[in-house]
């Protein structure tokens, strides 16, 4: 532990630099634009685990953007970790509400503010630097390996099919992911569920073409009128899903469980204050945490029609279009709810307009469980490092390719994440505090200690 | 009639060369960008009129964008008309969907595709080359005045106060206006009923930043979730408009009179065609031109919030927003809808959100006589260049400062429009046949000659 301690603080600034040359990288895997840019991030990635110490790594071409692929084998008879991390992040906009530069990290308030911060560059490169550590100082217990994928903010579309190709490559004891959060800075948290997600997108057309809306309007359907009114009745009075079918594989958790969950700290108020709302809004039946953690919900993540500029356009436009997504629960199926969202979503279409969906990406849930070696060793990495005993979480966020490593490669997942809900991940001014970034390169060795001294 | 067909012929493709010329000046009132834009588009009138045989032309500036203010006056005992236009023109987006630049006028099919081709520059062009032709072959019969505005598509908000301060100037017995259209390119029209119109814009409000909708969905009320309820719930099954105390003015159309509106030519097969829908829909117990005529409509205008970008981005944003206008019938009052709209849409908002409401213009409805000179004499006028009478029509479309011309000016307008529904005005591929922009220019000296004769 000292000598973890003395390395961090020894490297600490070199550390930094390292990572804001990576954040510099607009690696955006949504947009064709930066394709240039996940090549470099790619390169990057590659120097940089083969400059700690790593015995072998290689960029390997998927049907979309690349996978890193990298290990450093020592000792057949000790176990093998796979690090699983992703070098993409999600876009910018809305640009004008960043403080800073998004991809010019900057240093304030103890925080790197910067897109990729935390999600998943900041996180990931703990790992790249508590790889180096114990390289540099002789303690790398056991095995490891890493699998980098560039498309993890776009579904991780070619991520299963790479598992499938390179399945023996692959093999190891355990996957660690630090792309999650921690309950509050000092209470370290490991997530033991996520929630899958079926992300559409909708397009409604009225007329052939934009029309005067003097002219025509209140005899015309207006798409974004009718749009709106589709939208609408997807959820009902008490926040229920209404598309058909919506809720037929939800498993409900038992009460014992529910109120086992509701001991972990969570303070409403504050919660509220943080993101300045006057009430907080949900399915009814369940609290803030439940509503996020064991149920579904539907969301529009976007939508856009007619004239948006600046003044005002009498115009009734021919088109109108929305993003929904929806998360979902383990056991439900994103492909079904696609399919049964799709139906739904024609069915409602009013008089006098036509509808396309399309299914823009998904992937399912995952229950971890706690009673493996893996849970025990990160259990015990926490317990040292912060000084208190992690406390498992169900998260409301997805990371699709979780279900689908254990269903391809037959390997359990451990959720060890560093990030905060206040590090505006996926938005503006997104970042990553400084003790979170340090805490976890110290705890990610405890926790190959743990693994390796366990599993013998 | 000869000798005004003559003219025409010899001097056609000068007119179409100096219509193209102020089509080119991309005056879009709406746009702070374009300001340079309004002042070259009055300086270019003002040089037409005179060169055409003005006596005075000057540019008035007011709050907003300049009056060009014109006239030419022959002989105290004859009547003056007074004609209004406007030179500014709507926005050009979405620009993808315009088949050539909007400011390059190109002929097409016997039709002038631009912006503005029809509203207003073809139709007030058709009066500046009218008013040549008559000074040019001596046959002008009465003292004419022009007032040509830069503000009507954004509401004519300096206007009102022009007419105050310039009353005794302005005087004159009849305000001729070509801004409407005719029912079909054979049946001449004249219109006597506009709409009123109260064009709101609304921001929704959520959290107060964009956050992760894997985290917070289903905890924290989406804004645009809330926002297509609140919309969704503006119009019910019927297509009535829910917006409180909204119908009280309304005056009903007596059943005498939508027998005698129901008899002008209206292929409902023919209007469903030509934008492509499969059904019309609209307010119950009211036919597609009593929908458009005589009722008041609602539509959203434009719709923005989220990620509408390329690709998935899982975002429960901050604030979604709409621009939502409604179109009123005669004795509905602009402001006093501003008001019900904004106390209703705020009493909607559910929980978690906060509402802002702004008006972005408005305006009162018109209903002109039949049984004055004006219109008997733009009645003779159609009929002897089109060969048929023309149609009193109700237009749905709304000119806010028709009614203000009669309240403050104590004058009456007539509405002889030359365009089509089809010419797409406000929307892509905006156009004016040809065939209507040469019959304009022979049927308005038809309407000086007439209403000068019948006026003494």
């Amino acid at each position: 532990m000292e000598l973890i301690k003395k390395y961090i603080e020894e490297n600490k600034e070199r550390f930094l630099n390292e990572l804001f040359d990576l954040i510099r990288i607009p690696s955006i895997s949504a947009r064709p634009e930066n394709k240039e840019d996940m090549f470099k991030a790619t390169e990057y990635i590659k120097k940089c685990l083969l400059d700690a110490g790593a015995d072998h790594a290689e960029v390997i071409e998927t049907k979309g953007h690349p996978v890193i692929y990298v290990e450093k084998l020592i000792d057949p008879s000790a176990p093998t970790i796979l690090i699983y991390g992703h070098y993409d992040v999600q876009p910018v906009e809305p640009l004008d509400e960043w403080d800073s530069d998004p991809f010019m990290p900057e240093i304030r308030d103890g925080k790197i503010f910067a897109r990729g911060a935390d999600d998943d560059k900041g996180q990931m490169f703990m790992h790249f630097k508590a790889f180096e550590l114990m390289i540099q100082t002789g303690t790398l217990p056991c095995n490891v390996k890493f699998m980098i994928e560039g498309e993890e903010e776009i579904g991780s579309p070619s991520l299963k099919k790479f598992c499938i190709d390179n399945k023996k490559k692959l093999a190891s004891d355990v996957i660690l992911i630090s792309d999650t959060t921690m309950i509050a800075p000092d209470i370290p948290s490991i997530t033991v569920g996520l929630r899958g997600l079926s992300y559409m997108e909708v397009e409604v057309t009225g007329p052939n073409r934009d029309l005067h809306s003097g002219l025509y309007g209140g005899a015309v359907m207006n798409p974004i009128n009718a749009l709106t009114k589709m939208i609408a009745s997807l959820t009902d009075e008490n926040n229920y899903i209404t598309v058909n079918g919506f809720y037929d594989d939800v498993l409900e958790v038992s009460d014992g469980e529910r109120k086992e969950m509701a001991k972990a700290p969570f303070n409403l108020e504050e919660y509220k204050r943080s993101i300045d709302i006057d009430n907080e809004v949900g399915e009814k039946g369940y609290s803030t945490t439940e509503r996020t953690g064991i149920r579904p919900s539907l969301d529009v993540n976007g939508i856009w029609g007619g004239y948006i500029g600046e003044g005002a356009k009498t115009v009734l436009p021919s088109k109108a279009y929305a993003k929904i997504s929806m998360r979902l629960v383990p056991n439900q199926n994103s492909k079904k709810i696609d399919k049964l969202f799709e139906d739904h979503f024609k069915s409602i279409a009013p008089d006098g307009v036509r509808v396309e969906v399309k299914s823009l990406h998904g992937g399912e849930g995952y229950v971890s469980p706690i009673d493996t070696i893996a849970y025990q060793a990160a259990n015990r990495a926490c317990e040292e490092s912060f000084g208190k005993k992690p406390i498992p979480v169900r998260s409301g966020g997805s990371i699709p390719i979780v279900s689908d490593f254990e269903d391809v490669l037959g390997i359990k997942s451990i959720l060890l994440g560093f990030g905060l809900d206040s590090d505006a991940i996926h938005s503006p001014n997104e970042n990553f505090p400084l003790f979170n970034f340090y805490k976890g390169i110290e705890t990610i060795p405890l926790f190959y200690k743990y693994f390796t001294e366990m599993s013998r």
